[in-house]
Parts: C-alpha cells; structure tokens; sequence
C-alpha cells in the first residue's frame, strides 16, 4: 500500500501554517465550494434529525428517485433502481474501482484521488494524457495504444475515466471528443466512469454538454453530488447511476461492507436537494456565475503576466502553463510561487502531469472571502469583482505575478511529509 | 472480488418482505439499536446545520479531543492527537485492515463484516474458535498453532481482533481472557483490534471490562462509535484510538482518499455526545437496562424450550444452540425457524461458524417497538416486558419455541441471492 500523503495535503497544510504565522499568502490551493449552505437545506436536515435508521444500502428511496428526477431532467432518462448513493462521490468512485476490478484508464493529468484509490484497491493506472484545452478526458487515440499495449503485457484493462468537466484543468471536453472516446470505449469493451460532480458549475449555460451515458448508456456509470453545486462538501453525499443489475450489485456489497449508507438526515436533506426547487436552482446559478466571474478575473490576471492558460469553461480551476520559467519541475515551480510570490498552488505533478511540466492548478473558490457575511455578499453582488476583498486578493496575485521575471531556482528542500493531513479534495 | 450478498441481508429482506405480505413474523435479525435520537443532540445537530467545509481527515478537533476524554473516563489516558475519527466504526475498520495489511485472526463466530472486509482488501482471515461463553475473543491456545502454522506456509499475519462485548454471542469475555490473548498477541507480534462498540452497553455495571488497550497499549487499536449506545447507526460516525503515530499516518492516507471525513454536522453532534452530558449518560443507562431486561428474559424463553444459551452480558444479542434438532445446518435453521415457526434470526454460519452447527444469532432490539412513541415507552417502563407489545412478541417466542418437537428438515431450497440489500449491520 502505498502511504505517502498526497502532494495536495501537503501544499495546503503547509499554506494554512504560514498564514498563521502572519505571512501573507493567498491560497489558491484547495478545492472546496466556498460558499454557504442554503438555509433551505439547513431547514430540511433539521426535520430530518430524528432519523437514525441505516436505510437501504443504496439510500434512501426518496432519494433515489430524486436523483433520478435529476438526471432525467439533464437528457439520462434514468431509473431509480439503478441509483446507488454514498457519503460522498469519493467513496463512490473507489467502490467502483474495486466492483468493477482491473485496471483504469486515467486522463493525465486528472483528480489527486484517482490513482491514489486505483493503488489500494490493487490495480494500475494507465495515464493517457488528455489534449490541451480538452482536460478530464484522455486523447482517444493515444488510449487504443496505450489499452492495447497494457493488455499485450497481460494487464486486465477494464475501465475508463473521463471528468466533465475537468478537475484541475477547469476546461470541458467538447461533443467530438465525447463522441471518439465513447467509441473507443465500446471498441474496447472499457467501462466508462464519468465523473459529472462539476456538471452544474459550467459558466456559460449554453455550453453544449454530452455524457457518454447518452452514447453509450450500457457501459457508463455517472457520478456526481452536491459538494460543488451546493457546496455541501462536508456533508458527504454522492450519487452514481449504473449502467447495470451486475455492476449495481457488485458495488452495494462492496458498500454494504465498507459505508453501510450515507448519514440519514443528510439523506433526507439531499433527496430534497435534487427536486431542484427554485430557491436552489437560484443559488446554483448565482454561484456558477460567482465562480465564472472570478476564474475569468483570475485568468486574465495570468495571461496579462504572459503566464499560457487555456479559459475555464467550469466550476472553479485554471491550469496555467509556465513553460519558460528557468525551473525544473512542478513541484519546485509550486514552492517557489509559494516562497517568494506568497501564492500557494498546487502543482501539475500531483495530478499524474508530467512532473517536467511547469503546469500548476489554481483554484479560485477561496476567494469569495473569510466569513460567510462576505460569500453571501460575493454570491449576491452584480459585481463581485468589485468587492474589497475580492479586489485586494486580485490585487495582490497582479502584483505577485508581474514579479515573476526569469525565476532562479530555489533552495533545495527535503521532499515534503505532513503527519496531520487535511483532507484531499477538490 | 467476492460478490454474494452476505447472508445477514438475504435473511433481513426476507423478514421484511414477508411481513409485508401479512405473515406474522418476529424479527430478531436485524441489529439495529431500535430507540430514538435523544432530543439534546437532534438540537447539536440543527445547531451545527451550517457546516459544511470537510475540516480534517481525522474528525473536528472538537470531537477528538471528547473522545479522548470519553476514553480518559474508562482508564484509557489518551492523547487527542491517536483519535481517528470516521463514517461509522466500519469504515474505520476496512481501513486499519487495509492500513496494518498482512492476514487477520478472528474469533469465531464474528461479526459478519470483519471476514468481508479481509477478502475486499485482499487479505485471508484466520478464523478461531472462540470459547463457549467466552465470545469476541478467539482462544489463546488455538491462535498461536494458528498463527504459527501459517505463517510456516509463508502467510502475513500482522493482526487479530476482539470484540467487547461480542456480537454475535452478547458475552463478554473475562479479564483472565484479555490478559492471555494480549500476551499472545505481544509474543506474536500482532496488532490489536479491539471493537468496543458495545462496551457501553454491558448490562450489569459491576461486570469488569479490561480493553487489551490497558495491557497493550504500544498495539492496540480500540475503535468504537455512538451506533449502538446512542442509537445513531444512521447517522455514521465511529472513532479509533491508535497505538502509533505511524499507523494513524497510515490509516489517514487511506481515509483521505475513501471517505474524507465524517458528515460536519453529525460531527459537531458527536462532539457532544462524547463529553457524555448529564442527559446522555441517563439515557444510556436506560437503554442499557432496557437491553438487559428484554435481552435476560427471550433468553429465559429459550431455555425454556430447552435450547441450550449462555446468558447475555451486553448489547442485545444471543446465540442460542440448538444441538438435538434434526436439522443439518445453522442455514436450514434459519429457514425452518422462519419457514415454520415465524421466527427470523440469522444462522452462526454467517458469523463464520463452523455451518453445521445449530447456532443462530437472536437480536432482541427490534422487540421494543414500532414508533417511536412505543419506544420511548419502553426506556422510560420500570417493567418493560409488561408493555402490551412486547409482551405480545415474548408470548409469540414462546409459542413459537414451545412447538419446536423434533424438527424435520425443510424442503431443500435454492441458495437466497438478494438483489436489493439492506444494510450489512449488526
């Protein structure tokens, strides 16, 4: 088993200690929502906390057909009988790796916890590196060879990854690239997890989105929750809608023996949550708009430094490229930018990239503010860009990357280990 | 991947599916704690309604730091920085067994989860007998040719669990018991699990508790959670004390990326619960007599009827044998129990033991009632049993036992294969 803390726990832990000791570092490293939770939903877990049954290992039935309800509005007629629900995707996503078996196909780069869950459930990640602009999804060419080669060498090639639209790139595959990689999957008899957990935060509403499930509805597994479009992260619900009988059985005992169920109340909160009454619907295009708006800020402040970024197309990341800099790795990359800029990153390494790339993710969520008086005031504000705060933090990152100049390498440093990890997400 | 349903699950949704087609049938399969959410924490919990960021991976500082105390009050000095905190003491569990890694010893019988969970991260449990009356704790004697023996054929046996009080057998084995199997375990090198799940529940306050974790501090992990005292299985959360700063890095990494944390607001709620408040205390010292008194008298039914039962210690199970039957196996058992005497129970062979033995695991916690009201009832009955239903479902034990007679084997029948489970609890 493999037991090195991921590189993301390590740069965030790592940022929230010099912001203790006074320095001042704009974290853009860590990936939660940042915004408040919806009164609405505060009401509904409070009517549900006299529930204390475990419930049916798949969730709820309330919930079950809410979710459903959910994807059948977004174009996947979708039976509750093949949703299954659990304290979070993440623990959905490992499940599956471990009912489905064998190998998994990664986009490179891609999500901290992907290959991190394919090495304790036993098997091998193939990264295949996704073409640029069109993160989360690997390109479709370079995945026949790369399947046909593992299973020339005898690897059990089973499934493939894709995350619409991406973490950490930020960017979403177009229809085209859906469509070739759906094909290749078919071809090659490849399960297709897709990762749609960022799905509502596509900025500009009239983005053409495809699912492979409309392609491909026999062999894909959608997951997702409401830890981005609500920012209930730390109420750890998820949902998955499978594909098949088999495949939902093989992951509910799998469940049955590690999670039982999610937390009840939270259930009952979520199976409101995804009627999508208006009040909701209202804070998810408020914070899709906040998350647009800031990532675009944000991007633009790189690109006027001469710093490659490719738009975000959703939820609340930029990828940017600093090839040029005289820098050797990523990583050195991430801790000069934190050492001598104040601007805490996380580099591309950590996400499977090559470690020779000097590509970081940012994360522009934690910009919204301190206390939950600011966020609301971000996620209400005409222009939030215009908010002190906000402003100040805009500020401060201008200033730090129009000081970037030809980098020198800094100080050797021993390979960071964090013995009091915060969690890894995002 | 092993796949079957286990067999606590085909046996609840048959019990349930029953009674909903109107057949009278006693359920004592399911070990749910079956009282309510004391009213001070659905307040925490609706107090802590606006959590939503996943704080760390080892739970609210908050919440270890109750623990810590919670262990403190039971001669466990404990230091806040050893409490894992997770969704349920099951997760935690999957996770030390894939954190310690190698093969694991089990008493036999045992939960039905433990041996799950060994063949999902790949390791083979060693099962050992537990001595009669003596469950949760395998025999020191037959645990070293064991261990031994294995290892000679090259297996990787790093750790052993106990479970105080057991279930399914609801004894506690003695201090004499803890003391040999711990020497055994330091002669052998293993890590300790204990599950102390129950602990709280022991029915007879005078009754000396000894965790391995007072002997063998430097290898004992003591895992627990407010399930079965506080009745909140569905609302999951479990806390582990760890012996070592290297296992507890080793088991964050694992959480970290299976589950991140426990739901926020359940936490804050839990946080509570460990500084055992005036009002918990009273209520778990009612639910503890309650359990005890409705566990005494089904056992007093049983002897009765002349089945063979050691007497319950805590927690709210039997393990009733039925030797002399003319019956083949603990599954036929079960079917002719439920088949022919409207009785649901669970075989021992579930628990891992040996199937032709005439043992099956009696849970008593679903006696108390349907509603809440009737529950509530219950907790507060200075004479329980003379609460019209549950003295309804003890006369329609005894009935049911009293007509036992020499049984017949039931028609043969096609394994259950369930396709919609229930949750694996209990």
């Amino acid at each position: 088993m493999n037991v090195t803390l991921s590189a993301t726990l390590a740069a965030n832990e790592e940022i929230v200690r010099r912001r203790r000791s006074g320095e001042r570092v704009l974290n853009l490293a860590f990936g939660e929502a940042g915004l408040p939770v919806h009164p609405s939903l505060q009401e509904r877990l409070t009517a549900a906390s006299g529930q204390n049954g475990y419930g049916p290992v798949a969730g709820l039935p309330a919930l079950r057909e809410a979710a459903a309800g959910y994807w059948e509005r977004r174009g996947l007629p979708t039976d509750p009988g093949t949703v299954v629900c659990g304290p979070g995707s993440k623990p959905l996503l490992y499940g599956l790796l471990l009912a489905i078996g064998g190998d998994v196909v990664l986009p490179m780069p891609s999500w901290v916890s992907y290959a991190a869950q394919a090495e304790l459930v036993g098997a091998r990640p193939l990264l295949v590196p996704a073409p640029p602009g069109e993160g989360g999804v690997p390109d479709p060419e370079r995945v026949v060879s790369a399947v046909l080669h593992a299973r020339a060498r005898g690897r059990d090639v089973r499934s493939l990854l894709v995350t619409l639209p991406d973490n950490p790139t930020g960017t979403l595959a177009a229809t085209d690239a859906i469509k070739k990689i759906t094909e290749i999957a078919r071809a090659l008899d490849l399960v297709i997890i897709s990762d749609e957990i960022y799905r509502d935060l596509v900025h500009d509403a009239s983005t053409p989105f495809l699912s492979p499930a409309e392609l491909a509805p026999e062999r894909t597994v959608v997951t997702s929750g409401l830890s981005k479009n609500l920012a209930l992260g730390g109420w750890r619900i998820g949902v998955a809608r499978l594909p098949s009988a088999e495949l939902r059985t093989r992951l509910l005992a799998v469940a049955s023996e590690i999670w039982s169920s999610p937390a009840a109340p939270v259930q009952h909160a979520a199976a409101y949550a995804y009627t999508e009454p208006a009040e909701l619907l209202e804070r998810i295009e408020r914070s899709r708009r906040l998350h647009g708006t800031v990532a675009r800020a944000v991007h633009a402040r790189f690109v006027r430094a001469g710093v490659t970024a490719h738009a975000p197309h959703g939820g609340f990341y930029l990828y940017p490229d600093f090839t040029g800099l005289d820098i050797a790795t990523s990583d050195e990359l991430a801790a000069h930018l934190l050492d001598r800029h104040g601007i805490g990153v996380l580099p591309g390494h950590a996400f499977g990239d090559d470690p020779a790339a000097l590509r970081v993710r940012v994360a522009t969520s934690l910009l919204y503010g301190e206390t939950t008086e600011q966020r609301l005031a971000a996620l209400e504000a005409a222009d939030p860009l215009g908010l002190p705060w906000i402003a100040a933090s805009l500020d401060h990152l201008e200033e730090a990357l129009g000081d970037l100049g030809p980098a020198r390498l800094p100080a050797p440093r021993a390979p960071r280990r964090v013995p009091v990890p915060g969690p890894a997400v995002g």
